[in-house]
């Protein structure tokens, strides 16, 4: 946990219209942004391995996006 | 676009085990993660909104999070 930056996230709930963002919603934020995240590397790895491979490629990011949305 | 930086993303996926990583995965998840930023920050500022308020506070992204999830 704590990779993601609060600060550029901060900006993208700034960029998309709000006046105010309090700082507790911007770590609310980057905390979901990076379970997601964590989810999505979790299961994307999977993939790699299923596939005979010890690199995970956009490709897997890809599909497991497609499969969970 | 382009407000989350790169290599946190990656450590996300190097944190989950993987060996390798291709850097078009870790941009490629950066994107996804942006993205559903962008969609939960939407909708986020429509709710601190519709509660008569012009900042968006943590329980209007965690709504968001309860709702979409």
């Amino acid at each position: 946990m704590g990779e993601i930056p609060v600060a550029p996230v901060g900006r993208i709930i700034k960029n998309t219209g709000s006046l105010r963002v309090s700082d507790e919603a911007k770590e609310e934020l980057t905390n979901i942004l990076e379970n997601v995240g964590y989810e999505i590397a979790e299961d994307a790895i999977k993939i790699a391995k299923h596939a005979g491979r010890k690199t995970v490629k956009a490709e897997d990011i890809e599909l497991v996006y497609k499969i969970i949305k």
